[in-house]
């Protein structure tokens, strides 16, 4: 019984009045009309559905992938294993898999790409985590731009994309060791910079600690954090920004 | 000389060309015409511009404001002391000074402004750093609704405010203590969420790499993180992100 | 010799007075009488002994658990892997194992449950934590309702759970990555939660750090945290509670 | 308009259904009958109101007293500096101030004490913490039993004290240094124990960290921990255990 | 040639004196008389040599003993794998190994064994570190009174044997998880106690980072920590105290 | 009634034998002739008592030493302020007072001092430290040598020392910045070293956190370490081992 | 086209000016002249190229190494395992493989080696980031002397070697555990010393943050620090100094 | 007596063999001509002689300050208040005095000044830091280029000066916040780079720390780091680079 119903049967007198407020009272917040809460299920429209695989067990992966399969909906999985990715393609020869990225997909639908992200990198070892943003991005629709290995050991191959970069309405900037790469960028850009710190580094870079500090630390402005090694977190929230932007 | 002269000169014989070649080479950058690299300042054009006062001599403090007094243009100083901005309004009496947020500002002409920003906060401790972020982004011409007081140990407060929260493009979420709020928010909203750990806190909160953490760590899409206390790092990046959406 | 013993060869004048002093003196703690030091073994009674099974031989755990067997006494197995559960279902066929929470059991008698506990977790990853809470609790007796993946990412899923959670005496909240969930049901309840961090996250979790600081930073009246993953931990002291509440 | 008489207008058809649909989805949370939201305050229900005083405005703070107090109603508040309570003593001559705990109170009627609550303190520098816990006890109904200077440095002082401290429904144990009074009382009693550890210490005690850590990791069962200096959250996680046993 | 020959020398008018400077300022420290720098050489005389296996190639680590072993002195090799002793055992089959400790001797003759060191641990998992202690002790010729598993979560286990551990002239307390071990021995001891932190533990353990701040910040007077599983270091150093001793 | 009494009263039939042993256990424990949990008392006997200032109230600690005074014992403050010297002053105007070590004495009788300790410092900024470890040594009847400013930077300054240094029953080396002067004399000593990191330093050394993991991390035998600043604690336990070297 | 190109273009009227302009600012930096930012290439002129191979796909390495190789430049691997040093000699047969170091080399023509640099390690553990600083040294032409396994706690064996040492233009120290080599050598000669902390250790070494704390505080003078295990890093800066000194 | 005319007495018979030998162990170690000890020594030779004032006692540090002036040497002090200035200035009028870098000096004869050191800095706040570094450079007779406030945030003014820094034998480069200067000024040059982290910034910076791990893991080659706003040390080590390059 929804909400309707339930004033319906109240207007009919064939409610008695204290037991309609006590239902009301009970029922699911869902119930109540709380779309609102959903409201980012909306992004989500005619793209797909994104399964987050490490640490999943492959038996349980297997049907989350199946479920939605029959739904005929895209599907992205993030962080999938080489072994995962085998029992997904045994059942569903559909699904593709990136080894960089270790992304598995079953595309339904290729939706149409719009607007820009830029997403670059310091160094070629922090391709995989770039690929996770990137792809995220497209999965969700946005139109990509992958500059890679423009770290600030040699600022010149930065200097000269940089006007590139500046095309795009966000840039995602991925960056471990020193992760001094988002801070340069930004200060040479006026968009948002969603900066990527990964645990790419040895000794005092502590697992991707010292890059996630040098990012909070920036003097530049227009520049924000999401977890090491977080990708896909970029990626969704490049998308939501680039979104903004072609509406 | 700028690279317009030099190559009429070049035209004209008026050089000799391994002559021009040596000069085209040390001119500084930016008469190079790296206008590119002060895209950035765009964002500023009309509004005005920020100074960063915290560590400043009051006497230094003091010269820049009167440098950027005397062209005209709107001023706001962040991190603000009283001493500080009562040496400004001795010689600057149309200085104002907002104790919270620790701005102190000279406005010459107030933008119109537009889009709109939410900036919520978990605990009415958290103010300071959410005003420095509002008045930012208002500085810059955002319009901002201010959503305080609204922290996840009394979530009834938050829910009863979501949908209005949600009209806004961009988020700016600001927690100190165990800093929840940002994931919570963006768990029901799709605009993108710049979460503000403050250094409110005490004890296991270590200045506010508490907050930090759980932002960083924070299992809601579409989040992105600013160093503690930041106010004026998220009313930037927020501005930035609006003005995509208006424009 | 007990001390009822020794005072009757005093009072028989059986010893020598300085003797009896002296050996009085000497006996174990235990034998004078400290029953009070055990008084914890008496939430145990009836129900059976907990092995710690993590970095025992397993020769050394077979041992002990063969030797509580032939007690006809209930026996539980925590953070067993499953070689060691099967060297001991080799000698004890009786030996069951729960390859989620890592428990394997002897159950001689099942125990009456009483009271009501809420065990609840932000994701599914929590589960294996979860579960040995409240596998735990039910060996000592009590009543446990699971509430399982109810994450504050999507508040309305625990929204609509809140009010079957607050019939619970004590509620166990287990969360990782930001670990906010005990804090927001604290602030929804009036019964004490044992909040558990677990080590499911990655980056700047810190294996579990980051959950830890959030629980305890938590705004929210009535909360206290356990160490990282300790399921165990949380199950035994809200029985110890749920106790209190039925006795 | 509340719920009642929304549905009643819908009986009378004094409403259009749709209207009443938007209206009831519009309605603050609180108003939808969330009162299992407020579970909480039931705890509180007769005993009076607590403000967190430090950070606070003495101006705010001395309001929200007054404000209170024109209710009649009992107030407490912890963290006050001397300046604070005189500020609020200049306007309410009844308040009273414990400079140890640092808590300022008005009591309009003293509540009846109940149960029992053991709070115990390592060493006498730890009073402080240990008093903030046992006053907010008191003040929410709960009889509280003062174990002080028991530390393990001299075991013996604790273990006269030992058999007393199990007649309490729960323990309050307040530790700084190497904090290991907790875990001691925790392996001689089958009460639950809530650690507090507090910044007492020097060096390598890291304003608390080491009393923290000890807490978490202790090898006994039945042990909690809460923040650092944490006194309130102990008094009042104690209070609810203490109400489970007493109702 | 030695410093006495040299001298020698000078007096005969065999060489030039300043031939004679020269030569002197150029001679290895230890020629110049530094037997000094070897005092700690004494106390190994008579007792054998001591080899730190891990990390050491087996093909390296044999070379070693043999080395050693052709002089007819004892050894002792701490932290060998079991690959290592069987690489020993090959070739020197008087070699013993023993899996707790991971110590792996060649013994020529057992040294008499003087005074009285009491190496106590917290817990059964905590041997391995005792046994490297008291072996390391007994090598060197202190007799040693093992006590194990007296943890503080049991306190009367520990309280029934505080008099034997009394009579020791220096105490090893070894302690994993919250380490408070050392601190409540040290606290009912008059004698020096050597704190000897484990890896055992999980979560805010930190891999023993929480018992060696525990111990470091003990209250109880007396007391000195080694490295984090250091059993060697602690058994040397007792051995050095209960020299003094007996001496 | 102490166990004697109740002993003779047992078998004079005066009291029910049940009674008795009832009482017996209700003794608090000390009575029970524990005076082996006092043995460490016997250390200080006819030296006196330590108070450690810090934190302590003016007025509770006057009332401290007037106490003991009365007894006309020794008393040494350690860590106090001027400002509570100069109130202990007031009142027993035989109390002097060392600015650099903090330590406010009354010494009725001067103890005799015997064996030997040496106390080294890398720096002069360290000797406020070595101070409090010397003067805590004395004070329980040690006799002292000072070497001061020998730190590892110089190396030349400990060498021509370390015979002399060598002749002590237990070295009490005190360092701060990179600390290493404790491994470098433990390198060429074979006494016992007591290491003890000291705060003094800037930036990565993080109040003495370097100075501490160096010392812990030593390569040399014979070494062990307690909490930064800690000096009385190193004065104790040196004087622990220098008495077992003279008895 | 290049600067010269456009520049006699413009001279002898073949491109109209504005367009020249624009040509100018859309070069790529590098095409700018900008021969400056590339000046560190000539540290590598006729030595050949190095490569860090950690991380690297086999399969990627080969293409690297094979493309150098057929330039008939000198190629120096660093950090790669045997695997991959097998995968270049299968088609590379001329390449070397040092099993200590994990450096892969072909070497086409050996560089004249210059100056001297002294590269020393506390103990043998050391020795492996050791040898990839001194072969980055020799790759780069300068002259190395090692001087291995002279750590603080035998200090006499670094004094013995101690004016050699002084003979290099630039010292390498290279140490794990405590890390107090570097400084001891800087105290004892007037060169720059190059420290490079190592991760061998356990426990409180935390991989070597102890020994990088160390070297960071060290109170001697000329000294700076590497990232731990990175003797590369300290290879080439040492290499930069010494050809300071022989050009 | 030194080693010269000890040998002389021996050779003149007038003095015992055995004697001779006793006597020569016994020379304090400089005497035995260990200049090699003090050659770093020589470094100062003809500059005069530095003083870390932070911590000393006013009184202390004058009678330091009036020792060396009598012997006419110049005498720089570091991290001096300016109650320590006037305090020597009021004896030694002749005592300069700059706020910004706390440098006192007495300057006799000006060094010529050699070579030169490019001293770099990101922000303005890092000045103070730069001018310790620059100056002590200068006072140890290295000629020094500054060029401040050259942060990547805008790269432009960096690429501008580029060439200039590239002229000098040793860059410093001092920097707050991330830290990402010295990185990127080494990606740009082949000189040896000193990298000064400095405590400016706020909240993740953590005093420091980010900046300080940012330059230890920079990918660029060439850069090594010394502590935390140590000025001098980056000027002591700079200038025996630069002397290497001069001589």
């Amino acid at each position: 019984m929804d909400i309707h119903e339930l004033l319906l049967k109240v207007k009919n007198n064939e409610i008695d009045l204290s037991e309609a407020e006590k239902t009301l009272k009970k029922l699911p917040y869902e119930d109540l009309g709380f779309a609102k809460l959903d409201h980012h299920r909306m992004l989500r429209s005619g793209f797909g559905e994104v399964v987050y695989c490490s640490g999943k067990s492959t038996e349980h992966l297997v049907k989350i992938f199946q479920s939605f399969n029959e739904k005929n909906i895209n599907i992205m999985g993030t962080r999938a294993s080489k072994e995962q990715y085998e029992a997904i393609n045994a059942l569903m020869p559909e699904a593709e898999y990136d080894e960089m990225s270790r992304i598995v997909k079953i595309m339904r639908n290729v939706p149409e790409q719009t607007g820009l992200i830029a997403v670059c990198t310091g160094g070629t070892s922090d391709i995989a985590v770039a690929e996770e943003a990137a792809q995220t991005a497209e999965f969700f629709g946005s139109r990509v731009m992958r500059v890679y290995d423009v770290g600030v050991a040699g600022i010149h191959r930065l200097l000269s994309k940089i006007e590139d970069i500046n095309k795009a309405n966000c840039i995602v900037a991925v960056a471990g060791m020193e992760g001094a790469l988002p801070g340069v960028i930004a200060g040479m850009s006026h968009k948002p910079v969603i900066a990527v710190p990964t645990s790419i580094g040895y000794g005092a870079n502590f697992n991707g600690l010292s890059s996630l500090l040098t990012m909070l630390n920036s003097c530049a402005e227009g520049i924000a954090v999401v977890n090491i090694d977080n990708g896909f977190g970029a990626g969704y929230m490049s998308t939501q920004i680039n979104r903004l932007a072609v509406q």
